[in-house]
């Protein structure tokens, strides 16, 4: 337990770091980053590992393998927070594993790999409106037009690292090579563990998505005077396409997930007007990205019926698309035996959220452990929990993970 | 066809005073007000009516009896209008009577009755958020808190109906006595009569109405990571009951008709966050308040047995309700006359919108005569059209309403 205890304690420590006091809120190049990222560190080097901020506000740690070219095993997740967040989210995938490598510095246990943590300075892109800025430049996969990004104020990220005491001219080298693959622990953001009764999971695939911008055209009329039969009210009709996209997931529960999230009547409406024009948002998600791609091609096909019978028009903008990212099987494999190493029987689920660990897809295997989240699974959310027994078992399964890796075979 | 011609052309020199270029805008003591009036003062006055603007701001027009006790008989409508108007709304209803007049005049013809069109400064309610402020007033129903009320700059009714050269004093002495009935002739604004392949039609009843605000509580969550069948979600059931309400009002069309105006998810919402509160409105109408009534009871329970099933909080605050004004038989029997008496077969139907003509019906008893709108039957909008044909037909109808108009039996 004193594991787990450490890590909630720390978690604690790293909550009050924040740009609004009884809240946690820490984005990109703050202050708090750099407060945050400094404790982090500190933790690091006690731990064993030399550590530091890199060119791009990234804390990295690493814990030398036992011969100079032995390969990498990557690991790391988000220091960075949305706002009014949880305490766990990101940051637990950063202090399970400093966790694991104080305990094997402390018996003088160095691995057949090099092992680095990386407490990426930006995942959930609350600052300048990209996401998993970190993970994406150590991957190889940053795209410099990015420090163009302004924040709200007007500052571009460019400037903003500069003032950080980042090197935007040395972001290219921050890609890794040589990596033997990326994995991350992770709160599981959700109630799937927690309903199951189940402390961690093995996840199968990072959801990919498709997200859509409905507009529907009725024609606005007096709420009075058109009778029932003759309207074309836009919100009716948005209302029934709500309702298919809600019946489709569901018949297809955990293979799918779809979500309208915003929706409102343009203009705002009035009581005694019928709705003219309504637009609403979609969200898409899979494991799969095959059962995704039917589903937006099917949910279409029915909000263009209901769009037809109803005499409305239907604008149907599919403007982001994210394709899912597998998780290594010999990876999954080797989580569920550190899994069962503790007598507790493997669970596999899929991630619905998007993570770290997706970036690095192309670049190497990737593989994701994922602890249970109390509360109904909420998260995003000052009430986000996780318990001392869980964050201790999780990290106990992570150190068995590491003591007892092997290279996955290469992809061709 | 004469008459019809002439009001439509009178109708197109109105529509160009307003405040705004290019779209019909004339709210209550505005210089548009003024201009309207003095223009329509003036038809008054041409057509043999002693004319002139009330304590109100109404232009008041009095063709009087045969002799000086003779009974009142009160028309009129408003010459206000909403935002982007419509040109014949309101209008129609003053302009066809002051030609009815000018034909009675022109042969000489004086009626058993003393015969009033007033041309209302208010009826829409835009300037000071209460409507039907000049029927109000010659109804005897005029609540001089409404003095305090302040337009979007802060002026209040009080101080901007001294400067137009009003006399809030004298607000009391507007009201009518000896009125032997109200009548007024408007365009429907909604399609019953264009769809029915009828110029004009008797109205049965203005339908009242009931207003609700409803919110939706569910939980908010990640749209990734929340399993469909775990979800609360406040927009889902939120779709569902306007579905329902939809529907209840769909098997009673003709009696009744409900609308769902306004929706949002509260706080706007994010594409992928699961809407925790949504927020709409609820506008219910009928002429029979016995069917209203239990239409609002019987949408009220299945929302809240959708909530119950979903798991939502519902909470329902129907804040508004508006009894219904049923028209006299006797007059509407005389309006049917009227109309047969042009060769037209009467066709009757319920008016979903208020009108000035509610005011009146605790004072003394009620008729309206509908014209034909064009267009689908759209109003309160820029397209809203009707005919010279149809306009020289209602005017037609309307004189014939005069010549030959009975008392009706006095209701006990």
């Amino acid at each position: 337990m004193t594991l787990g205890r450490d890590i909630l304690r720390q978690a604690d420590e790293l909550a009050a770091i924040t740009e609004a006091p009884g809240r946690i809120t820490r984005s990109y190049l703050t202050p708090q980053h750099r407060e945050a990222g400094e404790r982090i560190r500190a933790w690091m080097r006690e731990a064993g590992m030399d550590a530091d901020f890199d060119a791009l506000g990234n804390v990295v740690g690493r814990y030398a393998g036992a011969t100079d070219d032995a390969p990498l095993l990557l690991t790391g997740s988000h220091m960075d927070s949305v706002v009014d967040a949880g305490r766990y989210d990101g940051l637990f995938g950063v202090l399970s594993p400093i966790a694991c490598v104080r305990e094997l510095h402390a018996r003088g246990r160095r691995l057949p790999f090099a092992f680095e943590v990386v407490a990426f300075g930006d995942e959930e892109g609350v600052r300048f409106g990209v996401s998993m800025i970190g993970s994406r430049a150590l991957a190889g996969r940053f795209d410099p037009a990015m420090l163009d990004k302004r924040d709200a104020s007007g500052v571009t990220m460019r400037d903003a690292l500069v003032a950080f005491g980042g090197d935007p001219a040395a972001i290219p080298s921050l890609r890794r090579g040589n990596v033997v693959a990326y994995v991350e622990s992770h709160i599981e953001q959700g109630p799937v563990l927690l309903d199951a009764g189940r402390p961690v999971g093995v996840v199968t695939s990072i959801a990919g998505s498709t997200r859509v911008r409905v507009r529907i055209d009725g024609l606005a009329g007096h709420a009075g005077t058109v009778p029932m039969g003759s309207r074309q009210d836009a919100l009716a009709a948005a209302s029934e396409m709500v309702l298919a996209i809600e019946r489709h997931c569901s018949e297809r529960a955990g293979t799918l997930v779809g979500t309208v999230g915003k929706l409102a009547v343009v203009g705002g409406g009035a009581i005694n007007v019928i709705p003219g024009a309504v637009e609403f948002t979609v969200d898409l998600r899979s494991g799969d990205d095959a059962k995704r791609l039917a589903a937006v091609a099917d949910v279409e096909a029915q909000c263009r019926a209901i769009a037809g019978r109803r005499r409305v028009k239907l604008a149907w903008d599919a403007f982001f698309e994210l394709s899912a990212a597998p998780c290594d099987r010999a990876l999954q494999s080797q989580w569920a035996r550190s899994i069962a190493a503790q007598g507790i029987e493997p669970m596999y689920l899929p991630s619905g959220a998007g993570h770290d660990a997706m970036e690095f897809a192309a670049l190497a295997p990737i593989a994701m452990l994922f602890v249970r989240c109390g509360n109904g699974g909420i998260s995003h959310h000052p009430s986000e929990t996780m318990t001392a027994e869980d964050a201790d078992l999780a990290t106990r399964v992570f150190l068995h993970f590491l003591e007892h890796f092997e290279p996955p075979p290469v992809r061709r």
